[in-house]
Order: C-alpha cells, then sequence, then structure tokens
C-alpha cells in the first residue's frame, strides 16, 4: 500500500467541476487528488499566421502555475521575462495531444486555446491539465454546436492522461508530489477512447528501465486513462458524450 | 437605482474564503460580486538586496490575471516576455498600500510576497486585491506569531480598497466593469480601518471633475472600505481581529 | 519657512524656453528649480493600431531620465532590456493628462507623442513633465492650425500640474528632491485652468493621512497650478494663449 | 525498399570524425546520412549554483541548428532575442539522458556542457545529437582520466539513440527529414548498451497508434541503438570502450 | 621571423570548400590557418520592409560564433536573449562591405542573406568571413544567372579582407589569435579586385600609432587582399571569375 | 564652397559649455554646428567584474540619442527592449578612443562612465560625443585630482575627433546631417594632441575609394582634430589644459 492508502493501480479521488469560469466559452476546475487546475477554452474566429487560407482551425495550449501553487514559491515567468523550457514543453504536448483527436478541418478556419492555469500542484499537473482541457475544449466546442456554426462534429474521440512510475522497484499509477520526486522512471501517457497511444514518454534519469518495466507502466496507464475518460463523461453529461463515443466509434470503423 | 439593483452607496456582495491554497503561509479567495482573486502570502526569510542589514523586513506583491479572466482573452506577458504598464502600476499600488500598514522593523529580517491573481475579472480587480491581499497578510503573520517568531506585532491597522466613480452625473460606489467603462470619473481609495486615506487616486480622462465630485466619491469610499473591513474581521475570526484592533488604537493614541 | 528660503504656498522659479529643438514641431526645455526637462512634440499623420478608423487622433507621452540626471548614476532602461514600472507608471499618467484637454475628434486621424527627458532631476519631474509637455503640444498643435490642417480648435483647457506634500506637519507646495525623500505623505495634482481636477494622486505610505491634511494640500496645489499655468501663457504668446482661454470658456459654458 | 533504398530496419551511413574541434576537451563531427552535426563538450572547474557544495559534478547540454541548415532559412534565436520551444525541449532531452549514464558522483565538482550544433539538417537531428554527444564526453572525461582528476570512471555506459517511425503502416527506422514528414506516428529512442531505455518518447498527433505498432517500434529501435554504438566504440578507439564496456558490466551485475 | 614561421608579409594557408551545404544557394567552407568559418548564402524573393518598392534588392549578413570556436566556451547570445555589440559592429561590416561590390538594382527585388558561423576561431575571424562570403555569394548569384532571373550580372568586382596589425614594433599581416592580443594596433582592411578600399577600419587602443605606421600597415594589407582574391578566383573557377573580372574591368573604366 | 557658406577644411562653430550639469563629476554640453550632446562624466569607486583585482580602473562610455533628436523620431531603445547595432559600435568606439589615452594603472580600481546623450543630431554626433566626453572626462579626473585621491595623474594626451568625407568628389572636413547622407567616403578619425591615430574608420559603401582620396581626407581630419582640441583646451581652462599637455610632452618623450 501507499503512503496515502492507495493501491498501486488506483488513481486519486478526481473532481471536475465545469462552467467555472463566467467569461470562457469552455471552463472547468480539475481536481486530481490536490493537484487543482483551472482549464479556459478560448474560440477565435481567426487562425495564427501559418495556418491561414488552408481552411482549417487550429488548437492550441498554453499552460502556467500561480507562483504559490507549489511548496516553495517560484517566480513568475513573466517578471523573468520569458518561458522556461518545462512551461513550453508542457503546453506544446498539451497541444499536440489534443489536436490528436480534433478534425481541424472540420472545425473551421477558427481557433480554440486552452489555458491551463495550476492554481495548485501535487504532482501530476501536466497530465491533470490534458484531462481537464479535453473537457473544457468539449465545452467549447458545444457552444459552436449550438450556434450551428459547425457542418461537421470536430471532435474524433475522448481523450485521457495520467502519470506512472516505479517507485521502491513497484510499479504505480498517478503519483503525486511526494511520489514523483522519489520514482526512478516517470512516464506521461495520453490515449484516445479506443485505447490507442497519442503520446508515450517515459524517462529514466535516474535509473535506465527494462522491458518488461516498460511493459508494466503502459497496461497501468491504461486502466488510469480509462477512469478519467469515465470522469470526463460524467462532467460533459450524457448528450456531448453520446456525440463523443458515436464519433469514436465512426472513426474506429474506418 | 443602478442596473444591478444596487444603490449608489451599495457594494456588490463580498465573500472571503480562507486556507484557499495547501502551500502558501496565508491565502484567500476573495470574491467581490463576479471579480474573484486568489491572494497568497509567501513569507520567506530574506529581504531583497536593498533592505539588507537593516534589520527591517519588506512587503511586496504581484498581480497578473488568467488570459480568460476577462470577456476577451488577454495575451500572457510571460508570453509577451514583459509586464505591462497596467501591471506594474497595479502591483506598485498594492505593495505601497500594504506596506503603510505594517511596521517593517517589527517584522524583522524576512519578507512577505503578496500574489494577487485574478481569476475572473467584473470591475474593481485592484482594490479587490488590496482588500484580499490584507486578509492573506494577516494569516501569514498569524503563523509567524503562532511560532513565535516576532518580538512585537507588526500590523497597525485594518485596511481596505474599494472603487468609486461618477456615472450619470451621479458619484457611485464600487463599480463593476460594465459600470467602469461608462464612468466619467474613476477613483480608487484605500483607507485604514482608523479612517486614515493611505491612496487616493482620482483620475477625469474624460472629463476633469469639481471639488465637489470629488468630496462626495470620498465619502462614498469611506463607507465602502468600512463594509470591506468588516468583512476582513469576519474572515479572519474574533482571534486575529482582535489583535489588529487593538495595535490600531495603540496607533491611534500616538 | 523652508530650508531654501521659500514659504509653505511658493513654488520655484520656473523658466520655459520654448523653440528649444530644431526638428520637433513643439519643444520646450522647462525648469522648475534646478529640475531640467526637455518637452518635445512630434505629430505624426498616422495612430495606433487600437485607434484606426475611427476618425480620430492620439495623444500619448513618453517619459526618460538621463543616467546622471541624478545624485547617483541610474542603469539605462535600454541597457536593462525594459522600461521599469516608475517609468511606466509617469508616462501613462503624463499621457491621460494631456488628453483631458485635448479634443481627439477635433485633432483628426493623426498623433501626438510628448517625449519627456529630465535632463537634471530635483524632485518634481512627473508634474514639470506634464506643465512643460502641454507648452509643447500646444505649439506642435499651432503648426496645425497655421498649416491649415484642423477643422476645429482641439485644445479645450490649460493643463498644469504640481506636487504638494506634508513636511513636518506642514503641508509644502513643490517639493524638491530632498523635501521629496523627507515628506509623509506626497501628492501630485493635474488641473485645468477652469480649476477642475484631472488627475489627484496622493500617497501616504509612511504615514496615513487625514481628510483635513487631504483638503490643506488640495487648496495649496490648486495655488501652485494656477502659477504654472501663467507660466505657459507668458511661454506661449498672447495669439496661442487666447486661443486656448476662449476653448476653455467655451467648454465651461457647455 | 525505401526512397533512398534502404530496408526498414536499416539505418543510414554514420560517420563519426573525432577530434574536430581545436579547442574543446572533445569533440566530433557526427554525420547520419545528410545530418551532420558538431558536438563539443567543455569541461568547466565550477558547477551552478543549483548543484554547489554538493561534491557533484553536472553535465548539460545545449542545441542550435545553424540558420540554413534547413532547407527553408531559419532566423537565429539569438536575433529573435529567445530559444523557443522546440531547442528547450531538446536540450532538456540531451542533458537527461546523458547524465543517465553518468556517475556524477564519480565526476566530481565540475561540469561537462555539450554543445550540438546542427550545420546540415535531415532528419534525426536530436537522436544524432545524443549519439554523438556520448562520443564527445567520453573523450572529454578521457582528458580528465589523463590529468589523473578523477579517482573513480563516471560512465557507467554507452548511450545511443535513434529515431523510429510509422510510414504506409510500415514500421521504419532512422527516418530522413522526407520520411519524417510523412510519417504518422514519430518515436525518439535513446537506450543504453546494456539495452536499458533511458527515454522513449513517441508521439501520434497525426494518428494514435496502437500497442502492436509500439512494440515494433521499439524494436527497431533497439537494433538500430546497437548499431550506433558500435559505431561509437569504433570512433573512441578500443581503450576507452573497454573502460566503458568494463563499467557497463560492473553495473550490470549490480 | 613569427612564432609560427612565416614572414611579416605573409598569409596563413588558405582553403576555400565550395557547395560546403546541401541546402543553400551558395556556401564555403573557408579555412585561414586555424581560423574556420561556414558562409552560406541564402536567395529569398523578397526584401525587408525599408527596401521594398524600389525595385531594387538587398544583400545583409550574419556572424555567430559555435560557443565552443573560442579557447574558453562563451555563452551563446541565443541564452542571453541578445545579440552583442561585438556580433553587431561585425555582421554589419560585412553586409557592408558586400553591398559595395553588388549592384542593388541588377539584383531585382531579392535578397542574399550570408550568415558566417565562425566554427573554429584563431584570428581574423571578420575578415575571414568577408573573403568567405564573397564567394558564397558569387555562387548564390550565379545560380539566379543559370534561372536567368537576372537581367545584368550584379557583381561589380572582387572583395577581399585581411587583418594587419603591429607587434613589436613590425607591422605583420593576418595576424593569428595570439599575434591579435599583443598587438598594439590592429587594423582590418577590405578591399576590392580593383585595389579600392571599402573598409578601413584601425585602432590603437594600447598604444596611437603614427601616420607611417599606417602607410605600412595599409601596404602590407593590399598584398594580403590581393592574395586572398587569387584565392576566390581558383575556388570559384574561371566561369564566374571571368565574369567577375570582366563587370570590374567595366567599372573601372567608367 | 559649400551650402552653409564653409570652405572645405572648415568646422562648424564649436561651443563646450562646462558644468552643465549639477550632479556629475564632470559634464559639458558641446555644439557642434546644430549637433549638441551633453556629455556626462560619472566616477564610482568600482569596477566592472572582469578587470576586479588588477588594481586598474576603467573607462567606459554609453551613447543615446533622445528620440526627436533627429528630423524624423525614433522609437526609443528602452521601449524596443533593446541596444541597436549603431547605438552599440559607437559607445564601444567612444569608450575604446578614451581608454587610449587614459592609464588605467594611475586611475586606481575606479571607473569613469562617460554618458553622451546626443539631444539635437545634425551629422557627426560620435566624433562630437568623443571630443565633448573628453572634457567631461577632465574634469571628472580634476575632481579626483583636488580630492588627493590619486598618486599619478592618469590622462596621458588630449584627444579629439572629426568627420571627413568625399562630396562631389571632394573631401571635406567636418559634415553635417544632409552633407553625410550625400557622401560617398564617410571616415570618422579620432586623433591625439601628439598627432597621432587613436581610430581610423573609413567606409566606402556607395563607392570604394582610392590611396589618394585617403591621404586627402586623414589630412583634413589632422587639421580639424586641432582645432577642437584648441575649444577642449579653452574648456578646460589653463590648468588643467597644462598638465595635459605636460602629461603629453612626458609620454612623447618615451
Amino acid at each position: 500500500m501507499r503512503k496515502d492508502g492507495r493501491q498501486e493501480n488506483q488513481t486519486r479521488s478526481v473532481s471536475i467541476t465545469t462552467h467555472y469560469s463566467k467569461h470562457a466559452e469552455g471552463s472547468v476546475l480539475i481536481e486530481v487528488g490536490d493537484t487543482k487546475v483551472i482549464c479556459t477554452a478560448t474560440v477565435e474566429e481567426r487562425v495564427p499566421p501559418f495556418m491561414k487560407g488552408q481552411g482549417k482551425g487550429w488548437v492550441t495550449a498554453e499552460y502556467s502555475m500561480l507562483p504559490r501553487a507549489t511548496q516553495v514559491r517560484n517566480q513568475r515567468e513573466s517578471a523573468k521575462g520569458k518561458l522556461g523550457g518545462r512551461t513550453m514543453e508542457i503546453q506544446r504536448l498539451i497541444g499536440r495531444a489534443l489536436r490528436s483527436v480534433v478534425s481541424l478541418e472540420s472545425l473551421g478556419e477558427r481557433s480554440i486555446t486552452l489555458d491551463c492555469d495550476v492554481i495548485q500542484a501535487d504532482g501530476g499537473t501536466r497530465t491533470t491539465s490534458i484531462t481537464g482541457a479535453f473537457v473544457a475544449m468539449s465545452m467549447a466546442i458545444d457552444t459552436l454546436v449550438k450556434e450551428k456554426k459547425l457542418s461537421k462534429y470536430p471532435i474524433t474521440d475522448f481523450l485521457g492522461s495520467v502519470s506512472v512510475g516505479v517507485i521502491n522497484e513497484k510499479a504505480c499509477l498517478d503519483l503525486n508530489y511526494d511520489e514523483d520526486s522519489k520514482a526512478k522512471v516517470d512516464m506521461n501517457v495520453v490515449m484516445t477512447g479506443q485505447g490507442k497511444f497519442v503520446e508515450v514518454q517515459g524517462t529514466g534519469e535516474d535509473a535506465p528501465f527494462s522491458r518488461s518495466e516498460l511493459d508494466e507502466l503502459l497496461a497501468l496507464a491504461e486502466t488510469g486513462i480509462q477512469a478519467m475518460i469515465r470522469e470526463q463523461e460524467t462532467a460533459l453529461g450524457p448528450e456531448i458524450s453520446a456525440r463523443i463515443r458515436s464519433a469514436s466509434h465512426a472513426t474506429a470503423r474506418v
């Protein structure tokens, strides 16, 4: 058993509060254990310069932590005057992951920006951001559906993410900060509702890992991501969830 | 009567949730109408270079808005690579205001940083930040009191803030965003529990204002700030509030 | 009496040298005591992006100090790679103040940039900049008048500014650097020729101030600003001054 | 067969020229097909601030491309004034990967910086950089060995890297630029001489991938990395290679 | 005789490898002694904003050194976030020098960017860059000639550059790093094939120099530049060289 | 004769106002024709990091133009967030030139910073800055002499500078802006009181120049610099001038 009483294959408790922000087209407060992230989706009727004139949309993400989201206060990147490498890496990952389940053609020449702002951090902020951002994005796309701005539904599947890692030679699911800092292998996995991989990022900086460890971690991740997707369905409600499920099955048949 | 049903001399509803963040020494979520700000206080056992070796502490503030705190998404200042003039002006104001009710000598060589992060904006974000940051700071100082790190209590009085303005020739208290954008005069006032002015910032960019208008606005502000301070007392609880009241009376007698 | 022999209600000697720069549309060297500021006005037949297509003009300001304008040399903001908070605050104030006495509609789609460069600093650099920039702007607008580019005269009133403060419990007018660093309350006031307030910025960082102190300071400021406006009239000469006076009376009647 | 005549499981031709630079402690020009990277290793007798006083060393990397390493000229990041997200991501990866096969304790309080400068790019620049940087680092450490500055040999194993991807439903090894831009899955793998994973980074932005595809890619990557490590051995020569092999076996026994 | 065995009037050995880069329109690796610079020429069918609509082209240059091109590693300017003064000075010089032998009218509305990246530095990097960049530019223009994009040949003459300096009271040609750091006078000269001066930059920071020293240095520089131009002719081959010679004679007759 | 009535070998009128700034250790307003530069010298009892612990001092310079010093307003480099190449080139030149006539050993571990701020530009701003900065520096050193902080007088000679150029095939001295923009050759020369060269920077971007043109320009420059040095002597007064003359003779004898 783990320090916080969980089994190796157990996630922390998950809570997704929708309509968290009054102004955004889609927004959630997602809590996975003590990790809390506000995800908002902004729809804009324009695309970045490199996408212009292609009749396609764009989905991108930005990630930030409040200075005191962590145990020790971090200097703001706005005050430093530049984004750190970790921030860039994470926001590139979130955007890439979300685009894998959106048909940019069906979205049309508009963009959706997902802002993931960590208000409290306790491990797994990037995977929590992806899981929450998917819900915020789906809500924003629902407003476009209701405004009849889309001729084809652009979401192609659910998308969830968790971290896994090896602690004391045991593969564990959904690491909190304390576990994460002790893990010898650290892996973030992003997966679709159909169980296909979108991102697999495993790092063994402190100790390289074997193929069998990798296999064990990937299996755990799949379990965890399925749990996250069930939470997304609950949060989005039956109507939107059914639409995504249906699109997912259509994709799978192809 | 105003659009949202308030009288000219009425503030919006106020809510102060303390212990909002797990990691910070002091933290609140303050809501004034639809304006919501997370204020956290971080205590560090060091002072900035320009204060070193004087046996005195330092209190400073940083202010930021989430990109989609507003109706239209704003670009992050971290992505722009620099703080805007408005941000700098506001965080200088918050820091200056808080220092006016703290004895830096009694604080000792340590610093308190107040992070004010607006998660939803509907007018009055700077005054709401000041009112909330005072509570977060008082909580952080309370932890120092409990750890017996202070020989003398450093807070000298309560500190609250509201905005006032002239709309359709009427002086109004606590403007929301809609009112603020129509106001011909816009004034932010910061005041102590003893009713003394700490900051008076009135701007008549669209129309200069007369002395009698100024007098009317200052009277309204006083009413509003007294209401804010009552909310602070409730949030801080009887023990901390009594300590501040007592310090305030001691100061007044001097 | 004050250290430099002045009464509490006395400004320092003022000198405004017009046509100080050969290239600018309007320019002055303004000296208030030992504070010396070069103010130049540049007219450009374009407006910033956010003003385009509205048929209106724009007035803005930039403020800077030579590195050795002060007793101790300051690092250049160009070398630091960013503007400080104080600079931004001041240049926003100057621009806002000047716009309060200009009809942007009457100016037409062109912009006037006021550059206020402090070549020697001895207190009151922001208020001196405003007083001087008004003269430079009026000269630049006069060139537009002479070139018959304006269908309606855009200046609506005179505009002057002084600092006031409380030193040794006495309210004093037009503080020099030495006084400013000792003042417990520091206030900058901007006022029109009609005696209306454009900006009131009072700060009691070291000691909050009472309502009666505020009243006393505002009265002193009015006296000082009237003196500044008389200097502006002398510098601008009878023709331009008469045109502004006349516009001011027209505004007042409305 | 592939466009350039290779089998799916075949790497491009590899060439590693050692002692490429006169000044650096270790340096190579590594060529993998038309991708050419200069890797230099700089030893400095100091560590970054966050490592000070721990008696341990540090290994880090920087990555850059000459502006015309690519088909279309890229703007220099020095001229833009900031590093892009892709650059940061890659240099973080290179440093992390190399640290996984170095005992920082055995290195002592000194740092090794690996500069990976791509002078011609044709796919796989990050994996080529890792493979080349390992050789440059081993050469630099050899100079420390010869100067008898180390009490224990700090390298614990060989380290190689290749890219793999799925093109036209076929898993392929060592993609060139043309293949990379068409691949539906793109994976970079870093592995030790003992065949353990250090980094697994797979991305299916254009199409999520199944578990069986993942397995096939990992198997291909292993083949390719073994080939890269054989090239490293040849380049480093028998003496250094034997020392690394011996350290690797010692580690494996633990 | 000098440390490396050369006479005062002797350059180091020169090698110019053309077609060094696969992607660029023109490229060389130029080696002058141990100084090695990759020069690439990029042709783009557009001009910078300040040149638009004039029917003329533009030639510009960028200069950089790999961090470990020197004995001690230099921090990257991309990591510092800005170009240093030395870099700017050098790249301005290279661009200006090349433009002196190109008719921008004949080039048409397109630009050529010369990237000079020093991969190993041993003195004379700016003069070596100019000599090499001229060859790369000539190759790029040759591709335009072959594509029949030019109605008139735009190069007007050869262009070479060397450094000269006074060491131990002796004027010496083509200083290496060791000599350069001891030289009391340091001069860089750029000259055309016709023997006319394009740039003369002499600096006597450590010791002012007399007119006769200047004369002696200029004579040496002329000898060295003629040698550099012979190397350029060999590298460019008889066809391109003849075209430049012919343009040069045409210019001289005017 | 030239447009402004001068002979080819005639400088514009020169005026050097000393003690221009109240705070600086040395300061002048130098006017050469319509070019006006404020030069201030700041003495600080510290040296930059790279000079520490050598028992030697440092002399450096910074250069800037007010935005409207020119016919068209330039954006401030502080607002752009970086120094331009031209500014860096000029301030490096000024610093280097001044150091050539100062014994850093005799100065002791202190630094002198020369700020050259162009308040009006009409050609020759860099040469005017050098001529003016020499006077400001000499005044600042005089304060050190009077405070008996120096054991040996550190200035070794006078230092002046002028521009020369070829206009309509005629070599001309001290070009104004109008002439400068038409000149086919542009040369800046810095020379000591003993007539030795410190800097020779000639550029023939528009047309390469011959050896005889170079000789003619250098002769003109010498005449002009001697005139500038006579103005410096007048400005500095007999006492300081005699001290410099005497140091210059002592140097010459060596």
